[in-house]
């Protein structure tokens, strides 16, 4: 159990009572222990002062934690009374923002606290700022990432598929010393390149093709993502050349402004002035970047309509795309950590034009 | 779209004025397409005599359907103001089961409707009893895991780890014509195999050993799921042996008794006596079943508190376990579907002790 992580939530969660975490991955982050309930109940109560309280249906193991009250329960309690005695009819509770409807309703129906409102935010600001032990992990996981691109686009030969491709994907991060892979792996070849959510499919590479990598592993719990776009036997015609470079420096100068206490809209402007003013603007059609860290997709956005101030210790995606299928879909992506007095860029994998299957 | 089935979950809806369905695999079921909306907000609005309503993220392509309104937003939208023109205040609205909190509260909040209750049990019903186009890709899917099961006991070799079976499992599920496998798959040895939830870790295979295999496919969309348990290199123990018949005869006894019309919780009860009368009962520390098809798990158990009656055409799991680290861990689990007279078991991958490695 991490009390500073834990202190750090309750102060962020001004106007709350108590606090309900439902997420595994917020209780993980206090706990320092994954427990996947599938469909069953799980939940952290925090109040100030008290010692957390963690329900648990009685199927998952769970060792007993200094300072941590576990409440069992098993699947014929009703867990309205199971929670009952330890909730506060006049509570104002913040519940986890992704607490299930078929939870919330009875604790609300039954009274179980005065008011209910979206508290997950406390947890979730905690979590957007990296301690140095999650840094080291978050750049760990980026170069394996980096290590893994260089041998992803070997893989592409002729008559193989996308599917194909992202098959071998997983083996080369276990091989490269990943647990797992982070997020369904984008492997995009042509026209498909400019679909952002494109699943890879039996589409066979061809001479001339984009070739869109949109990959990320876990390291020890924390995720990487990046982005790379090649060209498959055949160089960018001049078109796709002009899209490829708007998107390479849209990448790199939204990198360059990143130091503690800009505007996050402000990043995304950066990059997304850039490619409006080549004359992409309606083919950018997302926002520049995710927070990252256990999850792929944290809270904190890069996008025009999340103005907080970048924090030392932030992790996010830069990940810029122009999606014009009949000249080229191409986006590039890094993660990048916002350090004291700058920014460090995760990934190495160069952003040169790059022409692979020669 | 399927109208057939919106109409069965509209009948199934009684009190309810609206129903609005976020689960992806609900909304699949209905519409033909699955849309994964990550943390975006997705939701189906059905009503009586009026044609279904999809609030959907302008970010996710989606080809127009005939009978479907299809309403977009984007993430610069104030969801509230979006779905309020088509809510009414004075309705009981059913929400699904899983409506993360952050969208439910705002919904309430702003009193959208008079009050949500959960409704999703609606398409939950509807999809416990399948068709005859889910009936064969049910049946598929368990064939092919049959299939499957003979190859991954030849995996299990002198020095080999659990984690090294397991990866490579995917592969061979592929190449038997699966999409992917249905969950995270169990390989457990020894000792491992006593902890139902056991996942695979650097554990090596030694002479002796319980070799648990509870593995599962997805075959166009629906989803097998069995265990068997074998031995490494030695047969069991009379203490084994005592146990494994025991798990057998739970797992063939109750599934003789399964035809439509029969309570759910009187097939746990089957196995469980056995188990119980056999000395075992604390060991059997699970439900007997759960149901099964788009999900690995759907709405619907066979534990001793689920008294609804059988349906023909519902497809459950017969899964009885005993855990007792000191002798055995085991688990046979099939398969079934219940036909109009009976039951048709879908797992046909033999029940016999079988020893393995020789």
């Amino acid at each position: 159990m991490n009390k500073e992580r834990i202190s750090k939530v309750l102060n962020n969660g001004n106007g709350m009572d108590a606090l309900l975490l439902s997420d595994p991955y917020a209780i993980n982050y206090l706990l320092g222990k994954m427990i996947s309930p599938g469909e069953r109940f799980l939940g952290l109560l925090l109040q100030k002062e008290k010692e957390p309280i963690l329900f648990l249906n009685s199927l998952f193991p769970f060792e007993k934690m200094e300072g941590l009250t576990v409440v069992n329960y098993s699947d014929s309690d009703d867990l309205v009374e199971v929670l009952r005695p330890y909730f506060n009819p006049e509570w104002i509770m913040g519940v986890d923002k992704i607490l299930p409807a078929r939870f919330l309703l009875p604790i609300i129906k039954n009274n179980l606290v005065k008011n209910c409102v979206v508290g997950s935010i406390a947890v979730d600001k905690a979590r957007a700022v990296k301690d140095e032990k999650e840094k080291e992990l978050m750049r760990k996981a980026s170069k394996i990432n980096d290590e893994a691109m260089a041998i992803f686009k070997t893989l592409v030969k002729d008559g193989i598929s996308e599917k194909e491709v992202a098959t071998q994907i997983p083996d080369i991060y276990k091989k490269l010393g990943a647990d797992n892979f982070s997020f369904d792996m984008i492997v995009a070849f042509g026209k498909n390149a400019a679909d952002p959510h494109h699943m890879p499919d039996d589409t066979v590479v061809k001479e001339g093709d984009a070739v869109l990598f949109d990959v990320g592993c876990i390291y020890k719990g924390y995720c990487s993502d990046m982005t790379r776009t090649f060209f498959y036997k055949k160089g960018p015609d001049e078109a796709q050349k002009n899209i490829y470079d708007l998107v390479r420096r849209a990448n790199e100068e939204a990198e360059k402004i990143i130091r503690p206490g800009v505007r996050l809209c402000d990043i995304d402007k950066t990059a997304r002035d850039i490619i409006t003013e080549g004359g992409y603007g309606p083919y950018f059609t997302h926002r520049l970047g995710h927070f990252i860290g256990t999850e792929v997709h944290e809270y904190g956005d890069v996008s025009s309509s999340f103005k907080d101030l970048t924090q030392e210790g932030n992790t996010f995606s830069i990940e810029p795309g122009i999606y014009y299928p009949e000249i080229l879909g191409c986006r590039i992506e890094d993660l990048v950590l916002v350090t004291p007095d700058g920014v460090e860029v995760l990934n190495n994998y160069p952003k040169d034009i790059e022409v692979i299957g020669l």
